[in-house]
């Protein structure tokens, strides 16, 4: 179990990194539903160990704080009350040094346990998802933060040397030919991987085309020009209303200064990189940007069939597909059962990584989701075509 | 032409004749935003034959009035602007009368035209369209005046025999198994299709069950009774939010009246029939039923393959599946082209056909679709399993 | 009794007049929670007579029809449950014919009652509030009428040769003086008045001047012309909300079309006349045009008592009175109690009468009152001035 | 100016006083439109010294950082561009050190300025404004804190024996007679006044009687016994849809547990005491109240003429009396204009004080003003009476 106390370890510690550079005021707000405070990612990360492992499977474990359970719950409707989700912003207690010293006290018996002989398969099984729950919440962490610090007109600096953006510039993008035939689809052997990445199935897929390399800024600035974001040709029915509702123009975070074009980072205001692949835009634009092209965005079986083929992992890459579940999919008894399964409607499937990801916390069988109008996420797009 | 005149003609005579019944009152709310009112969808079917083919194709056609274009249009966004979808019942004017009269003008007109030789196969084809888009209008004209009476604390008969329940009792469902393997999807050969069901393209499809026969309101009644409304583990969170919201815990229309079941129909408030299949429940519904069954709902591919092996027609089967684009779908240039693409996403098919459609309009191949909260529609379910 | 089945006749006539130039679609629609169809005015009327007068006091008298006590309350909320206020326009039945059978059915009864000696004091007092209540209806019966079809785009006409607006231009305005000293507020005398009119009292008011003249058309145009709507210093607080999610610079039913200025009126769309005496703006309106005027608008008490030195009845015009209980106000046991009382909250009193007004229905003491945001009675602006 | 420095030092103290308990965490929340963060009363409050008197009026004085005056800007249009009200608890930045030197640094220049002799008699008054602003802004603290700790599961205990309950019985009430006739309202000589206290002026008031004690948590707890908050005839219109929309059936911070009362408190959860003062209602609550007891609340005048007749201070009391300007009221040019004016419309006037007031601040003739649903504030209740 040293491994696993290992793994357990350098997820645990990489979380307080991301909050090093943090100020106390930092921790508390959540100016919008989808996003929470680094306080309650700390918190809540930590519940997921002290509920699903400690309480059920340790002898004699005595829970930090009984109100803890209710106030750091997410959506684990089987395990009782829980905050609503758009107030997480409005509790200044219990304190971020109170957070802290839960994460230390669950840190000091999730040692204990883990190195006591006593996890059974099983248990094992529940940790390693928490260890991967946690890495999630690393990565929102940051896309939270980012959301909330973007708001500030003072424009806040996280880290002055801490950029998400990929600096070298990509290379020209060409189109890459599948053929078609039948494909398995979903891991395959042992390792780590989530609910709904199974059952390993087989799908057919026509002949299609993928693109080597991203959208950059500057391709989509192309986009802006030609006043992409005003012809509703180029758009869903009900991302007109979207794009009304909310008056957007731009992606998340882009700034149009004096005739420049800058974006918030956590870095601070920055000037945009035209050769970094585009970031922050949601499914609608996506699909609106690959309809202007002629292309359209590759399902996400496409994707995985032709992953090998290409470079990913800067950015979440927007798939045609739906999030559904895959033919044999089951849902898990009891809490663990929540775990994915409840959210397959209505949502976008993205497949790859980002710069925020956890480093080796994807693959190409790895699954994410998001409703089609978000953007707090590095979100990006690879472009698809059927073959002629 | 006379043929597609017949059609035409038939069509046309058919939307009148599910208007017989009504006062001139009836032609007038607009009780959600999802609904129209009949003079609406009277006019707007004779709205889309002017403006698509006599306008553009008839040599010194007039039109019968200037504004009926802006005021009639639907989510046609590249003709110009529209009134307000939530704002149709505001409109006492055009009255009843000066709308038949529109359509009087308008069938005087194609009666013409098509009967004029002058007719080459792209305006005929725009014509079967129109057909066929006036054949969806009608089962929206029952469904949506059905929604507007059924608020009213009177209860309306619409007409005292017009009855939607197939009044046969079903016989005793059972799974048919299909076979594991390479199947087409979509229409072969000749007759009108609409661009949603192209390009017909192959899939692989694992072993699975399919029931013979569509839940009964029997079934879906111990559903309720055993707290399935209350079991968030069956329910999508986001369906969650929807049953609190709105305070749901039976099926749209069903009325629990001194321990005793009734339903609002057309022919007024009835007792709900055991035996009859379900109706009026939405996706979220239908998939908390499968959870709780044991089941699932079928892919529309699934449904369309297995579809030869059981009755269809009652209801709109809600599938799994959500509405996409097939492999090498092309969206048209110009207001047609609008058509169909513009609403895929966040939608969810439907496959079969209820017993408010037109006759001959649906196939085994059509895909209707709607969101996943909505439950104006005769929609049912027809339950699917993995093979052992 | 006879003279007062005449003023029963009279009223009840009116109001059918008002309704002789609508098609039945115009009794239908309510495009505002505070408009009503046509269709419930109509019924609405009947039923005060039908609930508190014939149900009570007649003998053997047996009701229209069992369901219409529910449908056409309003806010009585000592009678029983009633339709939401904002669902009045989603009823297409009982129909149009219905609702005048309904009347006749009443008036019936009501004459019978009335003529048969057997209406004692009490009673009588009752009837009498009714024909002041549906007097009251008749003019919101034209206000909301001119609201909903003013939304029409096609700008229908209700009577070519219908018109509120008074066309004899007004004489220049010069302020009136008015000494300070006590004066006594409220009715004197017989002759029916409403609760809120009551207690007469005395108050103290300061010198004051107050304009011969309404504020006209034209005054206004010059107000807007300056920047009056964009100067955040004239307006309130809460206007300034008002005016921005409203998107509000100019009153309501104007319209400036190739650089005229039109307004919509019962006669269709006409050019604005700038003589004549302004309607349709808000008290946030008429207070930003007072402050830019370096003026005021009058309390009531000075507005009572000024009152025979200027002509009215032209316009409601706001004061700068809150509606409240006067000292010694009591309410009346039961549903008549409900009548003015729980409205004295956040609503601003309006004297005068307006040219929609049934004639002698109102009077000096009368106290019409709205809440500051409404715009679609005919209300107007006579300014104020303290005395230097 | 000593004495004007000493009482600057003295108010600017006791604010930060009012923070000592506080942890960091504390100074972020904004959990209703209505409160604001502890962090943004600290600096607004020295916002208003350096927008207002040393930005204007000391020579040579470099602001502290040129985005404050956006920041912490209230509603003071004449003074730029402001962050929305709503959105003052996204921000974690300027961090609370930082604010706290904002006020080091406006405190030592304002020592500098106000000790220099250059202190004209207009700058002094503004300074003196600023002094009563920020009183004002201390009361804020304390209720918006309260506000944002009751929601916490938690149930934080801001001090242990910070109370601002009146721990002393009140002794029986009894209504105090006082005689109709013409009386002065409004200020008289020297001493700090706000604008919305003049004109003095003279009104007529007839007989009543008002209550020489305020009404008790006991007396209140009866009205909701007898099932108060379910008998319509109570209360206004709006109230019930009030009542209805916030699921309203007992005071802000009680609590009903286990068949026994409680109260959330500044000392954390504590029994309800049924002899002190009843607090946190709105208008809505004090009226439906005294409607039950066949009282009412005194107006504005009355409470004022009463005032030296019982003792008062415990409690905001609601007055009948809607916010308005007083005859002769002027409205001064510039941003100090902005101060009270711009709120007269649909607000009711508070008179009195609570024990939230700093001491001294509040005096007979002082207009507070709240809108009618508003709990938040020590608000309580005084009945009144017409004589008989």
């Amino acid at each position: 179990m040293t491994n696993l106390y290992d793994q357990y370890l350098k997820t645990r510690a990489y979380t307080e990194r991301i909050c090093k550079p943090l100020m106390i005021e930092d921790y508390i707000p959540q100016p919008a539903d989808f996003v929470s405070p680094p306080k309650w990612h700390l918190a809540h990360t930590s519940w997921f160990f002290e509920e699903l492992v400690l309480k059920p499977s340790m002898d004699g474990y005595q829970i930090f704080h009984p109100d803890f359970s209710f106030l750091f719950n997410s959506y684990y409707n089987s395990l009782g009350r829980r905050t609503q989700r758009a107030n997480r912003g409005d509790l200044s207690r219990p304190t971020v040094e109170e957070v802290y010293k839960y994460r230390q006290y669950v840190d000091k018996y999730m040692k204990d346990f883990i190195l006591s002989k006593k996890v059974d398969r099983t248990v094992a099984e529940t940790i390693i998802l928490g260890i991967n729950h946690e890495q999630q919440h690393q990565e929102l962490l940051i896309t939270d933060l980012k959301y909330t610090l973007s708001l500030n007109p003072l424009f806040p600096v996280y880290q002055k040397n801490f950029s998400l953006v990929d600096d070298k510039p990509g290379t020209v993008s060409n189109y890459i030919d599948v053929r078609a035939g039948n494909y398995m689809i979903g891991p395959e052997g042992e390792g780590f991987t989530y609910d709904n990445e199974h059952e390993r199935h087989k799908v057919y897929l026509n002949n299609f085309k993928i693109a080597s390399e991203l959208v950059t800024n500057g391709e989509y600035l192309d986009f802006i020009k030609v006043g992409g974001y005003k012809e509703f040709n180029y758009w869903h029915e009900e991302a007109i209303s979207w794009l009304n509702d909310n008056e957007i123009t731009i992606p998340l975070y882009w700034h149009h200064i004096d005739d420049r074009w800058f974006q918030y980072s956590l870095q601070g205001l920055v000037e945009l990189d035209m050769l970094a692949p585009l970031a922050h835009i949601s499914y609608y634009e996506a699909n609106a940007y690959a309809f202007w092209k002629g292309a359209r965005l590759p399902t996400e079986e496409e994707w995985e069939v032709a992953s090998s083929k290409f470079d990913w992992g800067k950015r979440w890459e927007w798939t045609q597909s739906a999030y559904l579940p895959y033919p044999g999919f089951k849902i898990v008894e009891g809490a663990i059962g929540e775990y994915n399964g409840k959210f397959m409607v209505n949502q976008k499937v993205l497949r790859g990584s980002s710069n925020a990801t956890y480093p080796g916390h994807s693959r190409i069988t790895y699954r994410n989701f998001f409703h089609p109008h978000l953007r707090w996420q590095l979100t990006g797009i690879r472009l698809a075509k059927d073959a002629e």
